[in-house]
């Protein structure tokens, strides 16, 4: 049994994994939150108490960390005896987080894929780039670490796996689709760090088509989809995490992503974007000041965590996989609806960084109790779907299947799969 | 007869002031040009000898200047013995450049009216918030000073004054059109300092309308007119400089300046303005770094004087003059009609430089030989029209108007106003 928690990075998703956190504390122990910004961890902690999301009287506590500093986050690490850290700060911070855990034997969690500030787009499979390069060091060290355990990359990555190995007797593509019906009311914000939402979609697109690797770019190729609830919804192939992972470990020759936009959203991303005020080269101004456009962006900005509270809508998010079935064309999609205001409701959150959040602290539980500790580096399709699946049913996120006999419930309570509306 | 002329500044009008200033030097004598960064101005020397623009062998020095310091700038008048200050840098100069004037003796002329960077669109008419005020000052000390001296405010304030006087009994209304049916090439830019362009469009639009002031916002009316060379040629109403003089000077109820806008542009700007990045209020990034946004959007955007090379196209620019005469309806269009193609030509500079530029040239003309030098402030409506207006014909802005007889120049070569085509 692993416990006692420390969470990396006090914003949106790192509030969703504390209150998460909090209402499994029997199960995980203390909690522990680090942020470079005490003031904001400690928001977060004050949030838990008046929200009443601790499940039983413990420790639940804001430390300030500049997680960066290896050596200071493996000795924060130490000082709280945290077996599990769940790294939901930046992308920028993986790398750092991901060896104080190897020096301390602590397992990992992580919800999106390390980024260079440096560098955006690199070449294919991104986590050949960072994360597998340190999978024989966690194994040397006995360290189990999920990479990519939100929602997307993360239980698409599960619905993946289900319909390959259970649905499918060959899947020939994978169609990831992500899209927010919701309003958040303002004239535009990202939600979630706007410079890493931007940073998506300013390289090239990578996807993964008839088994290579095939460059176009954003907003190039457009589909519309009829989605359950949430209706017809207009995204664009995007590049993403989890095509970095799920090409390398499933035998599947197409595998895309795709992202709702609003027409209003494109024109300001594009604007934006012509004008070079989404890039990470410094620029000079007239008076000498140096600076990173950006970052000006990110800071005129609505923050994302600001959103919450007015949030309407819905999100729904989903795996459309297409193969054979008993020698039959099969279509399935498999998928979560989730509510911008009951995610408000239960942890101060919009339904983005809910979807984030729950998952990963879901993965923790499986590190816990053992399920999922297995003492190496995974991908999330690496593992067994099953019961992480059957536990987001009791945590917010429950997932449902459409296929050519309807659409219901993906799982019965005990776990199987369902196979008739 | 005042000599030698300091020009102040070292972006697009001053570079254009720089080489038609050259172009009559035999007249005004040593040409002096002042800018904060020293290697501009020195370019500026350096493309009116490349250029062949010296009408006789004579001084043209570059010098480096901070000309809000005003003894530095009194200094450099005393140094060159100028006599004549072409105020061609940004209009948060005016009020210091004007004070050095004062303190020497030395006649000032400037392009637009006076900006606090710390203010936008303050209480209607601006003018008497900074230049008036120094009017006794001038008056006092004998300086000869003309405020607005370049096409709009400028040329468009002597097309009203000749209309009042000599074309109308009665006019009703000054409708001022600025339109620009060029083409840079660029995905976006503006054609001076974005930062007096934008600033120009994020406060209150003020107009003279029934004899008061009416407050609306930008881009929230809408006129087409159909014009000479350009053809047909949206525009909104927006708040600018000569509007404030026009409604003091001239008894005319209805006073009003219309911008021509692409959708383009219109889309561009309330992108940047709706998201706060035309804000001169600093904001702070999330490593704790101040900059104001707007410097940010100046700094990404290409510098104004590199889009003459390959600007194509004409603006056209002028009033539509509405009155009786002889007891019957009379309208009447003035206007001058710029090719991008033919300023660069001549001078290096696109026709938004050019028009603005070479007025304030043939104002220097006109101090300099006595026929303006009255001693005291002026804005343009309370000179006399014809000679500049005459000067202009052999400069490269030769003028036309369009009423009920037909499209013709507007004066004769001898300078008398032309009846019919």
């Amino acid at each position: 049994m692993k416990r006692n928690v420390l969470i990396i990075g006090a914003g949106g998703v790192a509030h969703v994994v504390a209150h998460k956190c909090a209402q499994h504390n029997a199960t995980l122990g203390e909690i522990h939150i680090a942020s470079r910004t005490l003031e904001k961890a400690q928001g977060i902690v004050r949030s838990v108490h008046a929200m009443g999301n601790l499940q039983t009287s413990g420790v639940i506590k804001a430390h300030g960390l500049n997680a960066l500093d290896i050596k200071a986050t493996a000795a924060l690490i130490r000082a709280t005896n945290a077996r599990i850290v769940i790294q939901a700060g930046t992308s920028f911070l993986n790398m750092a987080v991901l060896a104080a855990c190897v020096e301390t034997g602590a397992a990992y969690i992580d919800t999106a894929i390390h980024e260079d500030p440096a560098k955006t787009c690199e070449a294919p499979p991104w986590y050949a780039n960072y994360e597998w390069k340190q999978a024989q060091a966690c194994a040397d060290a006995g360290v189990t670490a999920i990479l990519g355990a939100g929602f997307d990359p993360g239980v698409v990555n599960a619905y993946a796996k289900l319909a390959v190995d259970e649905l499918f007797d060959e899947v020939s593509s994978i169609d990831i689709i992500d899209t927010n019906a919701g309003s958040h009311g303002k004239y535009f914000a990202t939600n979630f760090d706007p410079e890493i939402n931007f940073r998506e979609f300013t390289g090239s697109v990578w996807s993964w088509q008839e088994g290579r690797w095939c460059e176009s770019r954003m907003f190039e190729e457009q589909r519309a989809w009829d989605l359950p609830v949430v209706g017809r919804q207009t995204t664009y192939l995007t590049g993403h995490d989890e095509i970095h992972s799920l090409s390398t470990h499933l035998d599947v020759p197409n595998i895309r992503f795709w992202m709702g936009f609003s027409d209003h959203y494109i024109n300001v991303f594009t604007v934006l974007n012509s004008l070079g005020l989404l890039s990470e080269q410094p620029v000079r101004t007239a008076e000498g000041q140096q600076i990173v456009p950006l970052k000006v962006v990110k800071a005129v900005l609505p923050d994302p965590a600001s959103l919450a509270r007015t949030y309407k809508g819905k999100t729904c998010i989903g795996d459309l996989v297409r193969g054979v079935k008993d020698g039959r064309p099969h279509e399935v999609l498999i998928y979560n609806v989730c509510d911008h205001e009951q995610a408000y409701r239960e942890v101060g959150s919009q339904a983005i960084s809910y979807t984030a959040g729950v998952p990963a602290t879901a993965a923790a539980l499986l590190i816990a109790d053992g399920t999922w500790d297995n003492r190496k580096m995974n991908n999330i399709e690496q593992l067994a779907p099953r019961p992480w699946l059957q536990l987001l049913e009791t945590m917010g996120l429950p997932s449902r299947i459409r296929d050519a006999h309807g659409d219901r419930a993906l799982l019965s309570p005990c776990g199987k799969l369902l196979k008739a509306a």
